[in-house]
């Protein structure tokens, strides 16, 4: 279960009824039409997951178990995802296969991460939904003379990329013969990780992920069912306060979810901050934020800085972890006893509860998810909790959600320093 | 070497110049009248190194070189500083001692934390300013009961206790004859990475702090002697535009510094986002950012969102790494072979070189600091430059930019709920 809350006043006026009717009714049709495609990703992805099941039996390094560890080379919404649910879940699962990152172009980073490996025990998974990020292309350059990976012998079982269809990547792939999974053309990057993206290195691992998928679809499901207006009326507030609450601040009780609102900040800015068809630029700022850790960084800001921020508190009811803080005092440190004998679980949600509420008594417009517990299921709907959350802020600022038009200049620029 | 440069125009007026003049009289006030102490540290900390020199001799633990671990327990102002250091230093050094961080009260993270470590090769160093932080303390007690630590005989030397002279965990330290080392009451928690704070946890794990403290000293020096006007113009424009670029964005090229930008979150947040003498909030909002990972992430708010935003592009000129993108062509993905032959290092400044252009092109005010290697003069000079740089602006807001007033009150909503 996820638990929803909130501490800001919501009217439910006839403006803001027919606010979130047409916006439901804008996203009803990215749907029903088939031009979006991540609201087909919860069904459509299980033949990945089964896909995937035929390949640890037919690929005869997956099938005799010398793989343990899997190179992911993707960057930003070809790895936030995936590296989101591998953070949370890896608290809970013993994987079967290690993931390690090949994101950015920072060579002591690269040098760092191939040190880990071994050819022999590494599988390695190429992710660009283009066929042509840099960053990825490099790195797959990089590793494939560092290990010597012969594609067209012996390490042609290796490898696996995923790509769009028809992509220059996915040409590469064919001519090789690697196995190839595909992104389907309506789903973009930061919308990807129950695509192929996710589901393939994530199910490599050992993670539950048809229990991912039907996480995703429930929540999915019952939002176009019309049951999760609290969504409706959050995305409205937020689409209301565009100008006067830019700042958007996820405060997320857990370290395990801190790749969870890295991921978040990929999707709300990239998604939201845009110019709109008259013009204009909008857009919300993203941040996240790690609790109790930045109670001691960042809240003083919150409080007394300027009210132009809004916060979500994410919170997780049980870790399933009952380590105590001892029932001893300790002399002259006796200040904080009164929490002495309960649970760092009860402490850490003790903590989200009080800075919550003091933003409350500072006029700060808060919300709360609550995670009954930490698996698959509960990741599937936060996953399309925020993507829903994203769409129906998008539509109601009447954007185009779906691209990012500003990151080509600087790719260009790159380009001409180079190509002469 | 750090590099300076800018893309915002500042034309210097008559009435920038009493501004900037203004505030280097209070921060010099600051200083010479010794009412805030992190200007005295690169010098005065210089008797806490050799102080830890004495103390490897003299503690039998250290001397026998049965330590390998250190838990450092601490959070904040405790903790992001030491991190900061950490994580740039270990990319060019071995360690002696591996340090292992307790700060937040996640039971996941404790939990996983401990197991790396056993009693017999680990020195535990306990970190509170206040010496009554409940995250800390409730550690501090889990730590003890868990590793069965014995303060009043065998473990007497593996604790060490970091804190204001006189706090409570001070008198605790004494009670039990442990090592203790002070934070002078003059510095506080978020300017202390240069105190014993820092100093005594990175000495012992084997980092180069007297030079840490001379990079500190030397552009300390340098800017009181006037050499550093671009300081105080980048102080004074950012200041100008409090209102309307609230928003202060570090972008930082490299994995290495991300616990950098967590340092100046903290450091920037919680400093300048306050209530002025006016009653009115005040404020500027932190974001770190890691390129080129960031551009497939943030850009597109910061080149089409609101223009309300700051970027300062931090970027290391040589990483000392050799490692190159090699000299093939990948059939189909041939697109990016512009690149071949380039090491990672010009790559990733390439990237962020070409990013900082379009944003230039989209009228965002930047600037950057570009450090010449990765080594402890640079990273202690980078220390000063950005507490000179809080200062400065916050003089210029006329704030109190050394407390925390805000983190109070959910302290004791804390307290209420569980002391009865």
């Amino acid at each position: 279960m996820l638990g929803f809350n909130r501490d800001f006043s919501f009217e439910g006026t006839e403006a803001q009824q027919t606010i979130m009717r047409e916006a439901f009714a804008v996203i009803s049709k990215e749907h029903s039409s088939g031009r979006i495609g991540y609201y087909d990703l919860p069904e459509g992805s299980k033949a990945v997951v089964e896909a995937v099941g035929v390949l640890e039996q037919e690929n005869s390094l997956l099938d005799s178990g010398t793989i343990t560890d899997i190179a992911v080379i993707g960057i930003g919404g070809s790895s936030l995802g995936i590296k989101a649910v591998n953070s949370l879940l890896e608290t809970k699962v013993k994987k079967r296969r290690e993931l390690h990152f090949f994101e950015n172009s920072d060579p002591i980073d690269i040098s760092r991460t191939m040190a880990k490996l071994s050819k022999e025990k590494t599988m390695f998974i190429v992710i660009s939904k283009s066929g042509g990020t840099i960053e990825t292309t490099s790195i797959f350059k990089t590793l494939i003379a560092h290990f010597d990976l012969k594609l067209d012998g012996a390490d042609r079982e290796r490898v696996i990329v995923i790509t769009d269809k028809g992509s220059a990547l996915s040409k590469f792939g064919d001519h090789y013969a690697l196995t190839q999974y595909n992104i389907p053309d309506n789903v973009g990057g930061r919308f990807s990780v129950l695509s192929a993206v996710g589901i393939v290195p994530l199910t490599l691992a050992g993670f539950d992920t048809n229990m991912l998928l039907q996480g995703a679809g429930a929540f999915l499901d019952s939002f176009f069912k019309g049951n999760e207006v609290h969504l409706l009326e959050k995305a409205c507030f937020l689409y209301e306060h565009e100008t006067s609450k830019r700042i958007n601040v996820l405060f997320s009780y857990a370290n395990a979810l801190e790749n969870f609102t890295k991921w978040y900040v990929q999707l709300w800015g990239e998604s939201l901050g845009k110019i709109d068809a008259t013009g204009n630029s909008v857009g919300m700022t993203p941040i996240g934020l790690i609790g109790s850790v930045d109670q001691h960084s960042f809240l003083q800001l919150l409080i007394e800085g300027p009210k132009d921020k809004t916060v979500t508190f994410i919170s997780i009811d049980s870790f399933e972890n009952d380590l105590k803080i001892p029932d001893v005092s300790l002399k002259f440190i006796e200040k904080t006893d009164f929490i002495n004998g309960q649970t760092f679980n009860t402490l850490i949600n003790a903590q989200c509860d009080a800075t919550r509420a003091s933003l409350v008594q500072s006029s700060v417009p808060v919300d709360g998810i609550v995670i009954e517990k930490i698996d698959s299921h509960h990741i599937g709907s936060m996953i399309i909790y925020y993507e829903l959350l994203t769409s129906l802020v998008g539509a109601m600022l009447m954007i185009n959600t779906y691209d990012q038009p500003g990151v080509e200049l600087g790719k260009t620029i790159l380009y001409d320093k180079f190509a002469k």
